[in-house]
């Protein structure tokens, strides 16, 4: 969830591949049988979904689509003398987000009622206990903000000449952590509240192994070179100094630790199943290249405009995909993980 | 209500003047007072609102935050130990409305949780018994769409040479009328679902005086000679008279007795209260003659674009506004009537 300005689930390194959406589907089949227990949820005639980060659609439309057939069909087998309840869907987004857009693309066919929530997902959306069923995907590794001391002169945690945390020094790391700690604390605390007692939770999100050091994350990366083309612009007299010292990134890959470390810190939920997704590509690495500084731009280039201007962004662009190219081998050497994570809101 | 392209609370002939908003608010402070039941409404913890037709704001925010304010001195002073419900307001138009505008104006201090609703209030939007305050200003008088006779050519009722069903023959005004009836049908229908018994809903929408005939209405007197002025460009070769013939202002000045009918049909509600509002002003006639092109533009400018195209607007409002001030004794002739209408969801 980024700052309001950026669409939050424009991934800047995600693959295109559809192994890792394929994957997540199966498992959240999979979590809805095994996992949801009908006696817990069925006290209300209404069964809530919420999308956290839902973006413009249509993936979240396929999601939603695949938690109600599951949600449908559990009802159908654990009955219980349940009728199926009505679906009410909420799409929620910063209130940036294009709504317009996603309600004008909402399936002619849905079998749910459908409601827009603007707002950070790191605050109360929503009323106490009214949420039967949370997604979110690709979105949890937006910080709330960039954590201020990495911005300010004076502090330890200044990061000059870079715009990430990675290949930095140990304060700046530190004050993104600890910023990730924070709103993750948030954001649990405010689903908390939300949600019925037994409610299920999927959360689907860039990680970083446990025990690989930060630099060596694919993401991270990325960004490192991203970065070093803003550094070269600013040498070149193409941008500001400043500019690129006061630009940072607001995104952290959390370790599955340091997720689970704030799970139990909050202690409101289970972790019922934690694994990696597979990300399996045929694509060799000039392609990749490719794919990477489009998806980067796509994630970027709203931010980049914002600090620096349109007028720099072709060029950046340009001269990040040719580092890519020439950088190939950290296809091979860098660290890329895919957490799908399943909680269950705890019965007090 | 109108067709997608066009905001539904931008009124033609709403008069500028306070006193009718003033006078609103005066009576929905003294329904809740009066008529919310606290024992009906506080089996769920979540008091739920709904805005229909509320355009882009801010007037939609004044209203909710007065019903909220309402609710909340009646939990009160009629306490029974319930504590003060958590609000959530579902704000509902059109989903080619601008929510992206609405979500970003939103008040910071708000005290409630907002959803967007997108989709048309002729349908059903909101699960089973999930609303205990309905809310529509100015919206209830569009129709859900044009009567599909008035612009076939082969039909008795073929609308040739007007806009509207003033001063059209009687299956003309038939047609509008029999799809008012058949829209507050559908209306009603859906409410008396989402409603829970008990549960208030406040209509706002200008009408038209029992026993007086459609032509001296003062909103269809406006049509008339809007109708009028493309009709004159039509014969001066600016538009099409084909188009004039084909288009249709899909809006119905219901009588008090019309609106009476339809909710007797429905069954489910029952009238707690039903007024004029007074519309006092203090303007001249030339001013009024301003104001109310004015206010047809923002009202109709969208609509029309759509079938004359964007370069014959300035003409048109220009001629719609000399017109107005030649014919100044409509204001004198014409009648104008604002219904205030109180309903109450029956206990089945």
């Amino acid at each position: 969830m980024g700052p309001p300005t950026t669409p939050q689930t424009h991934e800047p390194h995600k693959p295109s591949e559809k192994s890792v959406s394929d994957a997540a589907k199966l498992l959240l089949n999979e979590a809805i049988a095994d996992k949801l227990n009908i006696k817990d949820v069925s006290s209300s005639k209404t069964f809530r979904i919420a999308d956290l980060g839902c973006s413009l659609g249509p993936n979240t439309f396929f999601v939603v689509q695949n938690i109600l057939e599951g949600v449908e069909l559990k009802y159908q087998s654990q009955g219980l003398n349940s009728p199926t309840p009505e679906f009410q869907v909420f799409f929620n987004d910063h209130a940036s987000n294009d709504f317009n857009t996603l309600f004008r693309s909402l399936p002619v066919d849905k079998q749910y009622y459908v409601a827009g929530v603007p707002g950070s997902f790191y605050s109360g959306l929503f009323p106490c206990a009214s949420l039967h069923f949370v997604h979110s995907s690709f979105a949890l590794h937006w910080l709330s903000k960039v954590p201020k001391e990495v911005v300010e002169k004076s502090s330890p945690a200044w990061n000059k000449g870079r715009i990430h945390y990675s290949n930095a020094g140990n304060e700046v790391v530190k004050a993104y952590s600890t910023q990730y700690a924070m709103d993750m604390g948030c954001f649990l605390h405010a689903r908390a509240q939300e949600m019925v007692c037994g409610g299920l939770m999927v959360v689907i999100v860039p990680a970083r192994p446990n025990k690989v050091p930060h630099s060596q994350a694919i993401a991270n990366l990325m960004f490192d070179i991203l970065g070093s083309c803003l550094m070269d612009m600013a040498k070149k007299g193409i941008v500001e100094e400043e500019k690129v010292d006061s630009f940072n990134i607001p995104i952290y890959y959390a370790s599955p630790q340091e997720l689970e470390a704030a799970i139990y810190k909050n202690g409101y939920f289970s972790i019922e199943r934690m694994e990696n997704l597979p990300c399996v590509t045929t694509h060799d690495n000039l392609s990749k290249a490719k794919l990477f500084a489009l998806s980067m731009r796509a994630g970027m280039e709203g931010f980049i405009k914002e600090q620096f201007g349109p007028e720099i962004v072709d060029e950046l662009f340009d001269s990040f995909r040719k580092k890519l190219e020439e950088a190939s081998s950290i296809y091979d050497s860098g660290k890329a993980l895919y957490l799908f994570v399943l909680l269950k809101r705890k019965i007090n």
